[in-house]
């Protein structure tokens, strides 16, 4: 049995991302949750996951002996090992589409990643219209954020048709959108309510909703 | 015949590390170089990637009529369309280690990436000693790299035995640790000498040390 270390559902992105490739596929796993400590050290959180591995952070999958850190990395072991299943979409070409936006999204977009921290709890709509008015970096990373969801296989399907790792890695980029109400496409509001109302998004969300809050990890008053 | 967009070889790390994979493994692959340009907002480069594609970044491979795109992406296609070489090592609990960690330098490692910009051709080791002195972060972020790189199969070799993926992504960050001369173990230096040595790194470095310099990407004077 595979075990994943994740952190809080309410602010763990990269944690929610392999987490959900693994519920959504059905994959036999057991999930640890070490959640977030208040001191700015990292406390607690941080002692027990280096106490795991060297890189002191979630996502940690171990697999028997091996250990697997970093969300992409645990993603593409998935696929390999569960060859059978479409983790990746099994085209090729819409598989190199795949791996290159999840690569893209796991090095981009850092100021919507520091400005619009996920939190799946508060409605933060009105931060989200001053922040979207004094931040024009902000509107270009939501613009090609859009563009690259415009490409998908089909309007009202996932980006790739089928749910994949792809979805799985822009998920937290739903939430964010929606927690801070940013102005988007039509076609933007379809992917997204896809995406909200898949089985395995709305497990991690209601569960989210349903812990204490870290008062370190509150970005901006509710 | 695969195309690979890259910028500058004195400045592009990104670049770096999917085209010494082309090299070292004698794919047949065509480097087109589009040098930065000295405007701020990216000038004649940024106009010529966008109009290659929207990410409009480099690295970027054109294979037929498929664009993938960011280093790692790039590098997952190409150990899957050349599944007969050890791209990626073979055993597969290697192979978990070596996605981890190419997954960790793809998001990690901030300040020694913005405070230690890859530049083949001066020697920056004053610079290095102050930011050494001020930046505790930076000496955490190194300390981790050593710590990684220790866990090598042989001190004697490559990260995982043989010249891989792996070493590809972290030759940029030997490069940094030479240029700005930071204080590391023997062993390090023994992985670092093993890179340097390797011949497809000596191309790349060579080659860079003959390019005019360009202002905008001079971080420190020389």
């Amino acid at each position: 049995m595979m075990q994943l270390y994740i952190a809080n559902k309410n602010y763990s992105t990269w944690s929610m991302r392999p987490w959900l490739v693994l519920h959504a596929f059905n994959l036999p796993f057991q999930e640890i949750l070490i959640p977030f400590s208040e001191e700015a050290d990292g406390g607690a959180f941080k002692q027990q996951m280096l106490a795991l591995h060297a890189n002191g952070k979630v996502p940690l999958l171990q697999h028997d002996a091996v250990m697997i850190w970093d969300s992409l990395a645990i993603c593409e072991y998935l696929a390999e090992q569960f060859q059978e299943l479409p983790l990746w979409p099994k085209d090729p070409t819409q598989r190199a589409w795949a791996r290159s936006i999840c690569a893209e999204m796991h090095s981009s977009f850092m100021q919507l990643r520091s400005l619009c921290s996920m939190n799946l709890q508060p409605d933060y709509g009105r931060h989200g219209q001053r922040l979207w008015s004094e931040h024009a970096v902000l509107r270009a990373e939501v613009a090609r954020i859009e563009q690259i969801w415009s490409n998908r296989a089909a309007v009202d399907g996932f980006l790739c048709g089928e749910f994949s790792i792809a979805d799985a890695f822009f998920t937290p980029v739903v939430t964010r959108l929606q927690t801070f109400q940013l102005p988007v496409s039509d076609n933007t509001q379809r992917y997204m309510q896809k995406i909200l109302q898949h089985p395995s998004v709305v497990a991690w969300i209601t569960a989210a909703q349903l812990e204490q809050p870290v008062r370190r990890m509150e970005q901006y008053p509710r």
